[in-house]
């Protein structure tokens, strides 16, 4: 039986290029020869912006939807006012696209530098909900620019969206060995969202009585993550919460070169994107300086949830070995991609 | 001349009582003879909530207006529900006296704990906004309790609440040697409040030419707390952002154990308000085991505001000391107490 896998991929910004290049390296030399990988690049990030001011037009967005996934590189440059790029084509494409799963793994692979003393066990993965919360673009500003001036973000929060994050989290939780989850907030100061994310998180729990749970503040929450990281296994949390804990879990796991990330889609109804934690780097761009270890374990996420799953997890042991022989000789974005191609060809 | 203090102590719950009763006992220490130290204890917390439903009666809010300073144990109690006391007491507390300023200092002491490897140079102050933000309790919910629920939490920045604070962050980062400050927000997501604060940051920035200033995400900048914080020396950011990343602050530099703070209305209008950062850490209360090395510290910051500098210091020097000589038997709460105690003396 032929397969296909219809690929769009985002290079973007600074190093989203080269570090995109190597996931494709990769990304073709696992997957299985009866595999027709196509691949179609979309030309957004800044210079398009630059170019034509547009930074998602609606024809690629409804073309982006005809993919089976999507692989970005890194969005934003500092040419461009901040926010921009940012809401008008990533957060577009996760708001469009329902990405409400935003899965983002951290684990901590031998031989790798951690900032944190004594080396810790550190494998646990947040589960950051991706299309609601102060994420949602609600809010404005009155007196703009006057003394008089009040501005406001509005975080919504749904039943419907927080639940379908639970759900997911639980079930991801149940899957893995240890069976723990925690869901990170600050309820004791934002009630009104607080008390809908632990009330649904009681609730679906009761569903999964094998489930170990666990609520934390999301202040306490990073205070675990340098002391006692091994005490988590999968996180559920709110979109800005998420995006703070998982940059902090990256620096902890020997940094954000390393971290991959999915923006899922788990019903299908619009293709998933995969994608870097880290950004376009500009300082770095255009040396061949740029780790693009993270966008190779994106790739395997992309794998893992097109049904790939020994061809993701070849990836992923291709990495934690080449990590684990890396000798602290610097070697190029290019090298580390042949390297890992190398050990994930038949 | 003689002088005198009119403190009001609040010690709350838990290890509150234990760690306030070593702060009071080097606050006298410290104090020259000439000054005529008054206080007066509250009884607000945990158990009064249980004896008589109440946070934080009128009577004794008003009652709490006289004093020159407050200082506060610890508020907090699993019997409790999560929020009452927090946002009935400590939060009312906060906005009725308009502590506008949250001062919170990180400095890696010598010979403490640090789960950084390498033990960088850290010692910086995170001046984080006290009266705004997402902690105004606007918000509200909606279908509550049924699958159509909708919560929402507001954050509301107004120009008046924003430039005051920022302005106060500049003042103390000119009197810093390094003279430098570091705003942290998130105003590539969060765009409404992003440009309020951003822009007032700017326009008070080109008052004080002397002073190097940074912006950072508040996503990066948690990276940068565990890779490199010898970066920072005056942080100033939003109510919420200050509440998460004071915590890792604490973390990195010792545990929340030795990190003070102050609630500061530096107008004079309402008494500022002194406290650790910890929590009431019921697991261990009564059992002579908290550190009260970070209210002592707190007690430091409150006699600096109420411009007893000398002294301040004194206790910062001890606390330097006492740490450096500590050989890692464990102490009692009470002889660490005496310990400052003894040092501090004149
Ligand atoms: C670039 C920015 C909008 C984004 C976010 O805040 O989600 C990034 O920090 C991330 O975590 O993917
Ligand atoms: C107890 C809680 C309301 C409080 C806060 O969120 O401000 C605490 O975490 C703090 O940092 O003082």
């Amino acid at each position: 039986m032929s397969r296909s896998i219809n690929l769009a991929v985002i290079p973007g910004d600074g190093i989203g290029q080269e570090v995109v290049a190597q996931g494709l390296k990769v990304l073709n030399a696992v997957l299985p020869e009866d595999v027709k990988l196509e691949t179609k690049e979309y030309d957004l990030g800044a210079r398009r912006w630059h170019r034509t001011g547009e930074t998602l037009p609606d024809a690629e967005l409804e073309a982006l939807k005809e993919h089976d996934a999507i692989l970005l590189g890194a969005i934003g440059d500092p040419s461009v006012p901040s926010g921009v790029l940012e809401r008008g084509l990533l957060l577009k494409l996760r708001f469009a696209f329902d990405h409400f799963v935003n899965l983002r793994p951290s684990k901590l692979f031998p031989n790798t530098a951690t900032p944190l003393a004594g080396r810790p066990e550190i494998d646990f993965v947040v589960v950051r909900e991706g299309t609601e919360g102060p994420y949602t673009g609600n809010g404005g500003s009155l007196r703009t620019g006057t003394p008089a001036e009040v501005a406001t973000e509005v975080s919504v929060n749904t039943a419907y969206g927080v639940e379908r994050v639970v759900r997911d989290a639980f079930a991801r939780a149940q899957a893995r060995p240890r069976k723990k989850l925690t869901l990170v907030h600050k309820n004791n100061v934002l009630v009104f969202a607080g008390h809908l994310w632990k009330n649904t998180f009681d609730k679906v729990a009761a569903e999964y009585p094998d489930v170990t749970t666990d609520y934390l503040h999301v202040d306490a929450a990073t205070i675990f993550f340098v002391t006692q990281p091994e005490r988590f296994d999968v996180i559920v949390t709110d979109n800005l919460f998420g995006d703070i804990i998982t940059d902090l879990a990256a620096a902890v796991t020997g940094g954000i070169g390393l971290a991959a990330s999915g923006n899922i889609n788990p019903t299908g109804a619009f293709p998933s994107m995969f994608e870097p934690v880290h950004g376009s780097a500009p300082d770095i761009a255009g040396q061949g300086a740029a780790d693009p270890t993270a966008t190779i374990l994106s790739v395997a996420l992309l794998l893992r949830h097109l049904g790939y799953e020994a061809q993701a997890a070849r990836i992923e042991e291709a990495v934690s070995a080449d990590l684990a022989e890396r000798d602290g000789t610097a070697r190029t974005t290019d090298a580390i991609g042949d390297a890992l191609a190398g050990r994930v060809a038949g």
